[in-house]
């Protein structure tokens, strides 16, 4: 059904070849790719956008501080290259494992190993109505709307007569104390602190309110004690105001119910769950209770031996009993086992030992200049993590077009508090 | 209304002040408040975007080589040290000449001098209802929505398993071949050519065909005939073919009738006809058969002296009776006169003498190397043409946010054929 076209030359040569469908073009679905240059086989690459996508700085297009053309390259220009690959631009439906198929709306494409890296998306446990109110950020298209919101915040207050609704729009609240949540709340404050503190007349940005709720004890979860209240100190340095032990159970376009007391807030943003796309359904696999599915030491799906789940998708206990989390060096080290295991069973030779996660370390950022780096008994806080966060961050775009320049705008972006991209563009 | 609140300490004197409003922050209402830097006056300028955009690059948006916060910057990061001035983010509905006050949807701002900046639209001569089948490009959603387009083509093209139709979808036809319609076509031939040559697996992007459309008889009529036949040979070149003389007498999702013959195109761009924005109904003025107000010497209202129209808003016949053209250089021009005027007029001095536009010349490119460049009976074509475009409008961007970071990054959009822009992004 692909390929037949441009290739008429060695059509036969092609349709001898196996086939091996990919869907999903993040850091798990790219690297496994990647990783498959050399196969003798035709590599199918589906993803319903044409960009790749830089996910760990997309809070900073949220909140303006870079373009989205910054942290996102089309699929088709990094894969131009390797021969053995095509993208295809469209969304999967269903999969059909008895003929071996993925349905799109409008094809079918065959396949002889499918690896599905469909990744997460934002949870609000039962409360998807929220959505609206409560916008959480996982594409591009999040990103600028976020970004309209926080901008059209400001606006909507200069303009505005009326004392208590101009109050209401300063106030932001960002459910979820992740390090996701950290960094837009860190990211948000500096917007109006810094970046737009002299730009208007009748407001002062600087007394915008940013909060950060966050349901459990303590923020960043996921780290040691210390780092929690380091990062606490540091958001607060930033006049982040941290809620801990809050529970929000009313959400709507005027504000939150936070512990059964209504809060008027102008914009509420989403980063408390996370959900695995809904592959485990496709294929009636087990699940665990955020929708991911539990794989076989080899990432394979039980009694379905060619399928193969990574990255947020799949709920990974290593050979050591190690839970892998879900961060973009995991993804990345289970798109190339994958393509390790695929590439054994084409070549009949022996496969890989079960996968074995390699812990790089924790990190999250609290605004420029403050970052926590955790591995291990190791913890590292201060403006030294944050650079070395900077520079792993630029490490990890090896491989993607033009690191360098990208590089350079980051560093220009953060000498100049990214007064460049604070577009407020599609409807509002 | 405005202004009242964090200027408390000052708010009798700035009261006293005379009010002078800009509606329109385009080249000719940026230029005109900022050269009004050290009037003792209250400026207030108002726009329904929050970005000033440098127009002249907008098809460069369009066809994916630069991206929005390339060429557009936040009004309130350019004026933010100009303390004179405050800026509005809203729409005008109405002018209330009685009062003297412009109307918002919320607001009503009154004012001493207005200056009416608000550019113009495209023009389907009657036929509006072809706007959703053949956009036109005026702002950045207008470009990003034109990118989204022909990227999709493309990635259609690739996915279509009937014949005919993946013909249709790679013919691109841009009717009108002023400076904008022979950038547009230029631009997505080089896309088709070179950016995305080798990314598709089953179509050829070098075998789309795109076509120029022109009711008269030769491309650029602005320009010597010289001018434009060399054009049309350097469009031959990129493999784009003009059609002279073609009338485009209908227009649907499926294509469009040229000269009485049904043509099936995948997708159509309008870059013929300008019309001015509404401006000169709220006054009642009188305007030629473009809408734009026809003004007095000094650019003001007939009967409304402390009325202005300047740039595309105004139709100007300056004091040797040369036409002013509705371009960039213009506009700034208008900008900066008005400025003059008012100054004059509330230091209670003499007048300027009525407005003279200095011709700086006429610009177009064709893809990349190729420009043409023409000032009286001096005419320059070809690569030296091009680099002198290049440079002169690096030089038009002092003034604006950051001008040496934006040369780089078209330099390197240059070099590198714009491979990072290319995404597709909005509902489609």
């Amino acid at each position: 059904m692909i390929d037949e076209c441009r290739l008429n030359m060695n059509v036969e040569t092609m349709q001898r070849l196996p086939r091996i469908v990919v869907v999903g073009a993040g850091f798990a679905g790219l690297f496994a790719v990647q990783a498959m240059k050399r196969l003798a086989a035709r590599i199918i690459l589906i993803d319903r956008h044409n960009y790749h996508l830089f996910q760990p700085l997309l809070y900073q297009v949220a909140t303006a501080g870079l373009a989205p053309s910054d942290i996102a390259w089309p699929i088709r220009a990094i894969l131009t290259r390797q021969k053995n690959a095509s993208v295809v631009f469209g969304e999967v439906r269903e999969v059909d494992v008895v003929r071996n198929e993925v349905i799109l709306e409008n094809d079918r494409i065959g396949f002889d190993y499918l690896v599905i890296a469909t990744g997460a998306r934002h949870s609000y446990f039962g409360h998807d109505d929220w959505s609206d109110d409560a916008p959480g950020l996982k594409s591009i298209d999040d990103a600028t709307a976020i970004r309209r919101r926080l901008l059209l915040a400001f606006e909507r207050a200069e303009t505005c007569n009326d004392e208590i609704e101009r109050k209401r729009l300063m106030r932001f609240l960002i459910v979820g104390a992740g390090p996701t949540g950290v960094e837009l709340a860190g990211a948000i404050a500096e917007l109006a602190h810094y970046t737009l503190a002299k730009d208007f007349r009748r407001i002062d940005p600087r007394t915008a309110h940013i909060m950060l709720v966050e349901a459990g004890s303590r923020i960043l979860p996921a780290f040691h004690e210390s780092v929690s209240s380091y990062a606490n100190r540091a958001l607060e340095k930033l006049n982040v105001e941290v809620r801990l032990n809050a529970q929000v159970t009313h959400c709507d376009d005027k504000g939150v119910i936070i512990n059964g007391e209504r809060m008027d807030v102008g914009t509420v943003l989403w980063a408390a769950g996370v959900a695995a796309s809904p592959a485990g359904n496709w294929l009636e696999a087990t699940t665990d209770q955020s929708g991911r599915v539990i794989v076989e030491p080899d990432l394979s799906f039980k009694d379905l031996t060619n399928i193969f789940a990574v990255g947020d998708t799949a709920a990974v206990t290593d050979s050591r009993g190690i839970q892998v989390p879900g961060i973009a060096p995991a993804a990345k080290q289970q798109g190339r086992y994958v393509a390790r295991v695929i590439a054994a069973r084409l070549a009949g030779g022996k496969e890989p030992p079960p996968f074995r996660y390699r812990h790089a370390g924790n990190f999250a950022t609290i605004g420029r200049n403050s970052a926590v780096i955790e591995r291990g008994a190791f913890r590292l806080k201060g403006w030294l993590a944050w650079w070395i966060w900077g520079i792993a961050h630029i490490y990890f775009l090896i491989g993607l077009p033009s690191p360098l320049m990208v590089s350079f705008r980051w560093l220009w972006e953060y000498l100049t508090y990214g007064r460049g991209a604070r577009l407020i563009t599609g409807r509002h």
